[in-house]
């Protein structure tokens, strides 16, 4: 039985990955994919995701949508972790296709109408496009089968500041909405991405197996891994977009608990998504007033890492 | 050789026991205690530094500090844990003695001056009182020996709030200034207090050793011991503030890490301590420019129970 998907994505890295995978795995059905700013530009992404489809063989729909954060100023691209082109800087081949004429927010809307009840959103980005397409219509988590994000950390700390992870640091207030809206939501957060590291024999195995679109995957996560090497110390990468499918496709690889989920705006915590695990009773409700969404708290790494490497191989 | 210390303290429960500690320790000269408003009120707390002090036989200088926060509001006293009284509810003599006629951050100040390099402030309650004695007197960075602070939370989480500690929660202003004024500081926070748990037999020990004190420890350990099962379903509690004593003489049974601390004054992170591991980047300085503090990551909790018990049994 086969899941269909909206993919809302920055590509980026590892985004590729995780594209990679939803174009091959067998039980997922891509409906299209929608663009955001994050780890490059907008336009970059777009074609990014594009050129990604293309070199699977494969026609996928792309929209593109959020420019820019809804409130804070935009941030650079991190070009020192994904490269200026998003895919670690190596020469790519042209794109023939074009986004479609209707923006992210839009498909996201259209796509969820036509068939309600059966499509996730997998976010792996910052979430305007989300939080655009609750303005253009809130009954829509009503008829997603679920959401899925990849973002925040609950107890490990952050990757862009100390406690925040870069897609929830990127749009804090486009954040906030999508994970308090009150749709069956999953937040696959750096708590879970950590455990998971891929390492440089995974990526030859993926290369090997993907074609045209194994050496850009591979090329790429060289300059990635070289990001990872200088600055964590670790000999490899945390997959974390692809962590957000193996949720889709293997949630019992998740440690998960039910709670409630703020994201801090301002301040030197900005963006630290804030969970009120249910009925833990707090010095006040203000933390436990938004709806009971899942976070996960851990994951079974090597697990994880196996189903990427045999969806890819 | 004993080390002289200034006690800032809201007494409550886990600081009767470590104000018990300070009294028993050899290594340990209690110069005087400073009160705070926290676990309980101002007058509360100044009351109970002076009875726990009697009860012990000793004439122990107290100088009474902070009703209130600085800048937020104050919260009403958490009197399901501590009791209105401060140490469970039970029973208490009369008090004897009374306060010195000059303020805690006066008696800070003239104490520190008094022995420029000797003494360590060793606080387990709000900060109001460090802050307003680096008011009234900021060469005294240069003068202390160093500052235990017990408060805040790295990564463990909060207790009052699903990210903030109760001391740094109850007056984050001023503990803003403490962790960033430039002086030789530790923080004992949850990822280290929460390693530790007293468990009843512990208890019993201490109560067998204490005489009339022993009494009060025991009877008011057993009010707390009852939040703790109903609220957090452990039986034993975690000795928060004994834990900055431990540090102090026996630091090796801590985890520490150097870094930069930030604290959140508002929003949903409020109190939340923010630390930035030295020489770690993120994505701009911000995080990283207030002078390099030891925060500890963890701590060998049973050792630390050992050494509470065997300082009072």
């Amino acid at each position: 039985m086969s899941q269909p998907i909206i993919f809302d994505t920055d590509p980026g890295v590892d985004d590729a990955q995780a594209i990679a995978i939803a174009l091959a795995h067998p039980e997922i059905e891509l409906l299209g994919m929608t663009t955001t700013y994050g780890n490059v530009d907008i336009e970059t992404a777009t074609h990014n995701a594009l050129l990604l489809g293309e070199l699977a063989g494969q026609k996928i729909p792309v929209a593109q949508g959020a420019a820019a954060p809804l409130v804070k100023p935009k941030h650079p691209a991190p070009a020192h972790i994904h490269g200026a082109n998003g895919l670690g800087n190596i020469d790519l081949p042209d794109v023939k296709g074009s986004a479609l004429a209707i923006s992210a927010p839009q498909f996201i809307v259209d796509t969820v109408n036509a068939r309600p009840g059966d499509v996730s959103l997998v976010a792996v980005g910052p979430l305007g496009n989300l939080a655009a397409a609750l303005q253009l219509d809130p009954s829509i988590t009503e008829k997603v089968k679920q959401v899925i994000v990849m973002g925040g950390s609950i107890k490990e700390g952050g990757n862009v500041t100390p406690v925040a992870e870069a897609n929830i640091f990127n749009d804090p207030h486009a954040a906030a909405r999508v994970l308090s809206a009150g749709w069956p939501l999953t937040l696959v957060g750096l708590d879970a991405t950590h455990r998971c590291v891929l390492a440089p024999k995974d990526m030859d195995a993926i290369a090997a197996g993907q074609g045209k679109l194994g050496r850009v995957l591979a090329e790429s996560y060289a300059f990635y891994r070289a990001f990872y090497q200088q600055a964590l110390g670790i000999d490899g990468c945390c997959p974390h977009d692809s962590c957000a499918l193996a949720y889709l496709i293997k949630p019992e690889l998740f440690t998960t608990a039910k709670g409630h989920l703020n994201v801090a705006t301002e301040g030197v915590a900005e963006g630290q998504t804030v969970f009120a695990p249910e009925g833990r009773e707090f010095m006040a409700p203000r933390w436990s007033q938004t709806p009971v969404v899942t976070a996960c708290l851990s994951a079974d790494g090597p697990a994880v890492i196996d189903w990427i490497v045999s969806t890819l191989k």
